[in-house]
């Protein structure tokens, strides 16, 4: 289940990816994210608090799906579906800046390290438009 | 239920909203939409077709949300929720036409009017980042 050729750009470049996910009442939630594209493994790595709702609500229903539109050409879009396979702490707030460094180009002390968590996707499926 | 007004631009202006539903296998979707807003009757309206995976499933779970982030500044953003309160043929394509107009600064004919559909949302609550 590896990305289209033609879309790979927008895993690579610092877009922001809109994260759908369902609610414990079972209503879908949409936020955008910042997120990390892993090629050789091929998962996607968000980074996120314990303390907000979409935590609680990945462990109930941990499937979830993402948006991403070329910010140059917004009919341009690829769309991945996928589970959180993973969920660890970063204690150090470390993959937190690694997204610091990617997105803002510096990072800072990382404030909420004690609650922040690495979720690990990994994709079943994708979408892209147009296909090529 | 009104949006903030600090973030009403994000409505007003051509931007596309990531709209998050849940399909039949309960896992959600994203996926990019253009939308237009009417601040007299507080209604989202989005055109679809009859013949895309989104409109079975919103028969089956009325309930959607909508992320909304500034292009000038990513940050910056604004969630809905809400559900489909209405559903009607778009059989002369009109309301396609207006968000072509919206979006494009022109229309087409529209191929597809025979399944074409307008989507009326009902806010159900708002988020805005930064608060104010």
């Amino acid at each position: 289940m590896k990305p289209p050729e033609s879309h790979r750009d927008l895993l690579e470049r610092p877009l922001f990816a809109h994260l759908a996910t369902v609610g414990s009442d079972g209503a879908p939630r949409s936020n955008p994210m910042w997120f990390l594209y892993d090629p050789e493994t091929n998962r996607v790595r968000l980074t996120h608090t314990k303390t907000r709702h979409n935590h609680r609500y990945l462990k109930a229903e941990p499937r979830i799906s993402m948006s991403i539109t070329d910010p140059d050409d917004q009919y341009r879009y690829l769309q991945l579906r996928g589970e959180v396979e993973n969920e660890e702490d970063d204690p150090e707030g470390k993959f937190y800046q690694l997204l610091q460094k990617r997105y803002r180009g510096y990072t800072t002390d990382v404030q909420d390290k004690d609650v922040r968590v690495v979720y690990t996707i990994r994709p079943t499926g994708w979408k892209s438009r147009p296909v090529t």
